[in-house]
């Protein structure tokens, strides 16, 4: 697909057809590794099946044609395997995918994709936290307008923004570990679950692979059960959520009008030399794409869960496309956001000239609260609401009117105004919540190793 | 990707990268013959751009990796064009993508690309017609169960079955001819969409472009304006639900307890030689999988409407993979639909058989109303009722138990009871419903010529 | 629910629980009277059947306790209808529901909803159409910055924008009108579908219903064909995308760094005394939140049409709350959207002032186009680009630098350059378009009768 | 609405329009508790407060419809209850709601909802466990044919199947413990999430108020960063993929055709006095009714999450129906599973004599394997080949066939054939992963306490 945009390298190449073969015939080499061990097949006939588990000696283009019939691609994936063993041990290739059925190759191949892909966001997460984590603290003086249903509602600072990036993403960090913790496990049961053709030792062939794939051995194995499939995408949809989030305030942000940040520059990015006044958000609109796509990506993980009986139709099938393109999506944007964070320019002097946008109106309230101090709400309210009027009406700064205003100005002295009109005055707890966020941020750091 | 089991060969094409560069091309070479004609550009620059509007000079791996930058592809597309023309005719470079936006190019170009799908869609159903007239036609007395809440409930037959899916296949055929009308327009606004830099011949241009690629001329440019290619994932969601219907249906009645079709035979198709007893039915599962997944595709577009402004941000962008990703799993169910129906089997004795599953429970109500003209509906409901208790403990078949009835057999003769069970005369309507629905059919073959 | 701020009066009417019975007891009643037409049921029933067909009779909370165990709410309907009846007239109560399955009555009852709602909603856009239209020609000339990618790109005017409203509009009237002519037809099928407990009478019976019911006869029974019923869903869904659309732009513009147009006034509406600078975009608020969550209840009902067999298993059940709830959605979005435009202000002065917030580098792919005449494309970039970087660093504006500028000034007058940066000359064939908008609204008001 | 079967009376009251009030109050009393606690307002005004915080004080009519205009509910909530408390006490009624924004009141009354809901669900799961436990130990030895695609595959026993039901839940009642953990936090940050107007105290008082209404600290705010509440949701579809999984089985195998297995039976449930034979799935379908539906409720929270600036448009808003929909769904669901299972009828005969539809067909593998180890695979697998063909043709069961094969019967004794042909041979490890899947729900109640 000519849209590469949309990926992340690393992620890209763990779904590319290539290691997703890999990934299958890594566990066919373990199996036989296991069976030997356990005593299941002949010590013999290990080398003979694990030197032929390499991709590369296969023809991805006849594998894909005969998956066509054969409703999946372990099928011919273990005949092609069968053959390349057979022609140079004939008994060695008995013995191939020995008691597996083409589900538990497909699903485990699929677990060790999905354990280097968390490892990869993994790794963009932690690259991502110290940047936030140094913005926020860089920015925890600079005053900024907090904007509520889009419209402009009171200051804050510029580093409580982001600290709430960075809050949110600290969670994901933790939702991740605990994702791993339950999804990293073997699939293996044969074609009921029940690995009834292993005889006695079905466990412990089990058992042996899992350590072999250093996966863990689930309670039992889970062909039709799909929540843990379905849990990586919903998590991962949690995430892109977030850095949606964010691509969605970097961009209102860098609107034309706004102009308080704007994403890297660089040649050829975002940028035209016909409409110099353009800095397109680039990243943004990547990261925005993803968090418009991944949730119905994740809705279809989810609906697929229905699956029939010991194996389901259409559901399993439904999962195959959906949740690589899923993961793609996620560290594309993860990675396009990490890029964003670590060059994002900040216009500080812009943040403070747009507090001044509505001469002085989004300070009302302010000065109303202190007013009542002295006469009453009611009385305080009438004149903020008064002077607020003949502000909008004579194009004049509120602080202006209030200063010649003899009801406000007997209780407001000139340096009391200029106080109530400093943004710096109103950032409240953020330098706490904004160390709090930090710490938390170190806390999963040191946590997750 | 290595499931090419889901999409559909001709369909694929269309959507690949280079068919894709080249609808674009062609809609550039279209403009220069446009501008020409009005005299926009000079006429002699015409077959210089033309000349280089073919797919095959261009590179699309570097394409693909200026367009993370640019943010879109038909911006270093343009670029590639003007220096292939350039290099042979400077002059004529300069009138290159001339008074055009990219997204001008990326969307006709995407039209272009929709009209060969949904004609070879069109087709397909064109096709399956037919096929689906014959087999409602022959079994238009074939009796079978009907099932409602996965439940045996009365005699019908397989013909009104097929009936329904043919007729619910025909207003799918009617939705694409609209579909049609009403989105093989042209994009063409510029770069605000009032063509503005084409002075006053905005309006000739556009009408000249529209009719070389034989597209209608929309009122205006509908550049944020994404109901057209909605619509399109939306109409295609109907149909790939209706093939769903059909293959849920399929792969029911293919069920080893019910056994009633089966999908075609094949060389390594869905069958195994150690499992002798199984048919898997492979083209229903990724029937199946598409009409779980494209519903998901669908609501992307859907939410990806509330586009921004002049040109959005996320939303358009979200549009570019999942649009051709739905249109590949609508064809792609199709394909295997039409080759299913074709080769459908239909075991007219075992349908039989499982009429009489319920030793003749299934006809307990027809027994009630009929009783119920002799004796009043209350009274037949209780005679009817104690036969059925009696029929289940005794194991024995309904019709018995009512033959050794005196109060059933005073009233129903024993050649009364063996029409009551016999299914045949359960058709009711179906044999009108089935012409209706064959009629109708025709009559849509013969509209959309 | 106590956010009634989504729905609209209207149709929230048509979807209550009272309306929703009352439309099954019309099927009832219909019924009744149509078999006693074609002499099915005996006439005298007829009036003791359709006298109790009245929802006011009956008694809501039982019906819906008994509906938990019954599976739908037709079957203790018919049983409280027959109670009804029999209290009166013993025979008559025999006839009740006479040769129908619940899913008749509940099908037929929702298309009689359907087209209350939908001749709702199509009121509601014939209102808004003559208000877009006078909206757009209004503002025919009226100057405004188009942005692509949330950055101000090149001029336009408002109507412009007004005018692709419009369009949308018109098309979604139209899709209307053939979703109307497809869907409003009658579900009589009984049990299978075969309506074999009518004997030969059942097309009969069925053909005298509809014409009481003024609906068309479809083909034949569609009990498990969902198609026209998703396709109610997936249409409204396209509407409300559109709404969304606008409801995007209006939000946008209100911002407070924009403040071009805004929702209509009202006491207690949007406002805030404290906050007197905010004009919260309540209405915008609604028909974004509405154009979120359509798209998913859209996908649920496509994804519930793969129904099982006659009649289905859980997807069926799922359109029951899904469909009300989505064209609730969609009137609610709409109502709020003819109250918006009917009453939106326009800051004609702010968007002029926008225009000038770059200081007049949104000109320069203008004036290098003009320059381009004199001195070549490559020359006049390089002049414009090297006026463009002093214009931005001695922040001045680029129409004074050119000035300044001999190589510019050598080939543009002064009165070429104030007509360059005057954005009504970039108005294009937007008076054009905007004619052809309002006259496709205008043919299909007259077409819609 | 006339759909109570879709819920949970427990979960339904949470969710109900004055608890919903009641939840908000409970934050405002909360909150004036701990502000008079902090000293940020005089304690005489508690009591004032808190005695008008109750639900049945208020008009909930005029709440909702004031709602339309404000934007939410919160706004006249708090003034109602203003204009209450000043009532009896203008002083106090200055208090009201001191320092919060609309939305604290909004989500932490949320939050309130949402752990009583996890505390239903969380009970609903631990009355589920145990009857899972039982039924999987009793049938720990009942054989059962292994269903793959639809199609018998190998045999298994029931007791698997349920294991796998309760290894699923198991892991379900895990993440709740992490959601719970994650998400019984206070929402409190004032208009822009710095608690400005509390000056100094603003932490003081978060922690007094997070501490009286018995929820966790966050490190800050979260107004417009909404992971928390979209993994309520997405937690809740995982669970709601595993109970339609289940129900998906159920309905199966209680198909006419099948009959294994059989929802409890009820007067009025699922019966039908006239289709004796039909034993309708209601519960089934309710089930996966909610499993159709969760997926796309969970999408657009998903979705919402790209939330504006400090508080979104449109996002926040599409959740407020959306999630207690989706709770509702997963409480309901979850209400009939455990309903469903404490009542099941399982047909152990039944599923014996399924396991022999095939007549032998599905030990065809198993011999093979076996004869393979005297004969050698190839010839083994020509052997039985030849034995399935004339079993089929000849309408024999294999076993007889392979009996009156000498070159069979050379290598397997008749008792042999008969353990061959013995399902119960079949368990494999299930024995081990049934206990394995007990000992890790038990683990889990224990842990949850």
């Amino acid at each position: 697909m000519l849209d590469p945009m949309f990926g992340s390298e690393v992620v890209d190449r763990i779904f590319s057809d290539s290691t997703r073969l890999q990934r299958m015939l890594d566990f066919e080499a373990a199996l036989a590794r296991a069976e030997a061990k356990v005593g299941v097949i002949p010590a013999a006939a290990v080398t003979a099946i694990a030197h032929k588990c390499d991709a590369a000696l296969f023809d991805l283009g006849s594998l894909a044609t005969a998956a066509i019939d054969a409703g999946n691609l372990a099928i011919p994936m273990v005949k092609q395997l069968t053959d390349l063993v057979a022609r140079e041990d004939q008994d060695a290739a008995r013995y191939v995918h020995w008691g597996a059925t083409s589900q538990d190759a497909i699903d485990t191949g699929l677990i060790l994709q999905l354990r280097d892909a968390i490892e990869a966001i993994s790794a963009g997460l932690t690259r991502l936290c110290p940047l936030l984590e140094k913005l926020a603290a860089d920015h925890r003086a600079t005053p900024i307008v907090a904007r509520t249903w889009l419209q402009q509602a009171v200051p804050t600072v510029f580093g409580l923004k982001v600290a709430g990036w960075l809050d949110a993403v600290t969670r994901h960090r933790l939702r991740l570990e605990e994702l791993r913790a339950r999804i990293l496990v073997l699939q293996f049961g044969g074609a009921a679950g029940t690995l009834a053709s292993l005889g006695e030792k079905g466990l412990d062939v089990a058992a042996a692979l899992a350590k072999d794939l250093d996966l863990d051995l689930p309670a039992m194995p889970w062909h039709a059960h799909r929540d843990r499939i379905a849990e990586v995408a919903s998590t991962l949809a949690l995430l892109t959520g977030t850095f949606g989030k964010v691509a969605r305030d970097l961009s209102l942000e860098m609107q034309t009008e706004v102009a308080e940040v704007f994403e890297p520059a660089g040649k050829n990015r975002g940028g035209s030399s016909t409409m110099p006044q353009k800095r397109n958000p680039v990243a943004s609109a990547v990261i925005l794409s993803a968090a418009a796509r991944v949730p119905s990506l994740a809705a279809t993980m989810l609906a697929a869960m229905s699956q029939e009986h010991e194996r389901g139709l259409g559901g399993w099938q439904a999962e195959w496309e959906t949740l690589p393109e899923l993961v793609r999506l996620t560290a594309g944007a993860l990675h396009r956001l990490v890029e964003t964070i670590a060059g994002l320019e900040v216009d500080t002097d812009r943040m403070l000239r747009n507090l001044e946008v509505t001469h002085g109106l989004i300070f009302a309230e302010a000065v109303s609260m202190t007013l009542a101090k002295h006469v009453g709400k009611r009385a305080a309210h009438q004149i903020v609401e008064a002077a607020v009027r003949q502000a909008v009406s004579d194009k004049k700064h509120l602080r202006e009117v209030l200063a010649a205003n003899p009801e406000a100005s007997r209780h407001l002295s000139s340096s009391d105004l200029k106080s109530l009109f400093e943004p710096a005055n109103y950032a409240g707890m953020a330098d706490q919540f904004i160390n709090r966020a930090i710490a938390a941020s170190q806390t999963r750091t040191t946590e997750n190793r």
